[in-house]
């Protein structure tokens, strides 16, 4: 851990400002993640909240430097995480106990510039099959702006070995 | 700064050996991206790599539970933004010089689990417009599985500035 | 003219009865085209009827074996007609003077199976952009059943040409 | 049967160059069909030939005025009804005994116009699963030049009644 440790005090030591913001970002929801906070290292690191329940969901994302490309925007895969987030969230919680939803087909329509402090996904189900679902996911911005639109498809499969269960 | 050092060590103190490799994978990358490896946070963070020319384009990131959904297998989404960096990079380096491109539509089939150390996405254009292009990306496996099929709309914009040229 | 006559008089002393149905509906929206009731073809087989103004189209069709595929159901495509018909004429309506829009993506879900005697799509805009726009396309039955929802960008292009100014 | 044959008279008496044109095509395939060369109307009607095995299928229509929308080019939804019907004929082809396939979702990418004589939609599998299938599906002309590119889902069900069946 000696080793660990003397990294991270040389890049403190090296750190921009943004840097540093970063860095306190990501160790706070890493800790926030060991107590239980968050269920993946994935939704840690990006600070994902989720409001949710069998008729909606809405996923959020604060929108830093840690998401953007090399043109200073948010990178159009995060907005597919989010999106696929939302959707994926939504159709889990309309399956029937002891399966769950896994992306089959994702469409996004990229519309604008995301440029508000957080960026928020919400999800509404468009057709609740047994064995296929159909999901909208859109991206707004407080002031209006419509970020993003997208579709998915989801096939419901047994919770139990995802990996065996996917290859339907 | 001495709080963020207390907290690491924290951190470190609470971490399992899961979230010690997280964390050692973590560091290692942020150091590099100081260094000028990575161009991002984000592709910092992926452990992005590039091999990419005017005709081809292959992103690849390592498989690790860094990326992994609740159900331990890669998110969607991060296979979306894998696919649309090793788009996005082709398209660029078809664009004239000042131009950039923007993804407008990004379509994915998610087709099978993948399941090795590295995943990697190979981008190739199919059409290639003075203002639209159209491109396919296809994650593959060493081992012949077919993971992720996708195809991307992008559109030609010039450089100066992205926000307000993405309102087209 | 002679030989088609003859044809035409071997053909309905060979009809079923529901090649008479096709023949007749066939022979009145052609006859309508020749009056200026259809602008192609196309519509005129289809019996193609719109309502239409700046905010919204919507496109209906017949649900009859003309449009039907080897089970009996409406085709596939034939909807991707109407979805792509009702979000065109649309786009239509918002270019400026002297432009057109012309369909570079759709996406469609297939929901559920067209069984009323009309099928109409309803379309509206997502996003109106100075070089393009995205539009949803949604085909719902009057029983509330949803049959098909749709996505689809446009390019807006000057009217001149076409087929040159197509090579966007 | 009179009223009909005058109307066709009428009709005749009233037609352009074109007019017969397209009235000679629609009465020799609707004439074909009685005779069993097409197993559906609208395939008649497009004259639609297929070229089909277990790994690829071909179908192809001419390119008349039947096809072309108000600016005199191939309407974008007829394309779709080729590259359907390529995809779905394939998926056909690969299914067990006792089953057909139904379409999920297509997504199109329109890349330029189709100018020569006959449009060929060309479909090849990507994914064979045994309840989802995944297929591409491309328009090429003889020059070279790609007219469109597309994707398929396709659901694979029990052919005894396709409409409860698609309720999936």
């Amino acid at each position: 851990m000696k080793a660990l440790t003397d990294q991270f005090t040389r890049i403190i030591k090296n750190s921009s400002p943004e840097d540093i913001g970063i860095l306190t970002d990501y160790l706070r929801n890493f800790e926030k993640k060991q107590q239980g906070a968050f269920s993946t290292y994935l939704s840690a690191s990006l600070d994902m909240s989720r409001v949710t329940d069998k008729e909606s969901s809405v996923v959020s994302i604060p929108n830093t430097a840690f998401i953007h490309n090399t043109v200073a925007i948010p990178h159009g895969g995060i907005l597919a995480v989010l999106l696929d987030t939302a959707m994926g969230t939504l159709a889990n919680n309309n399956c029937p106990e002891g399966f769950s939803a896994v992306t089959t087909t994702l469409t996004i329509h990229y519309l604008s510039v995301a440029d508000e402090e957080q960026i928020s996904a919400h999800a509404r189900i468009i057709r609740r099959g047994r064995q296929t679902m159909v999901l909208e996911g859109n991206i707004y911005q407080e002031d209006g702006k419509h970020i993003a639109t997208s579709t998915g498809s989801f096939f419901v499969i047994p919770k139990k070995n995802p990996i065996i269960a996917s290859q339907q």
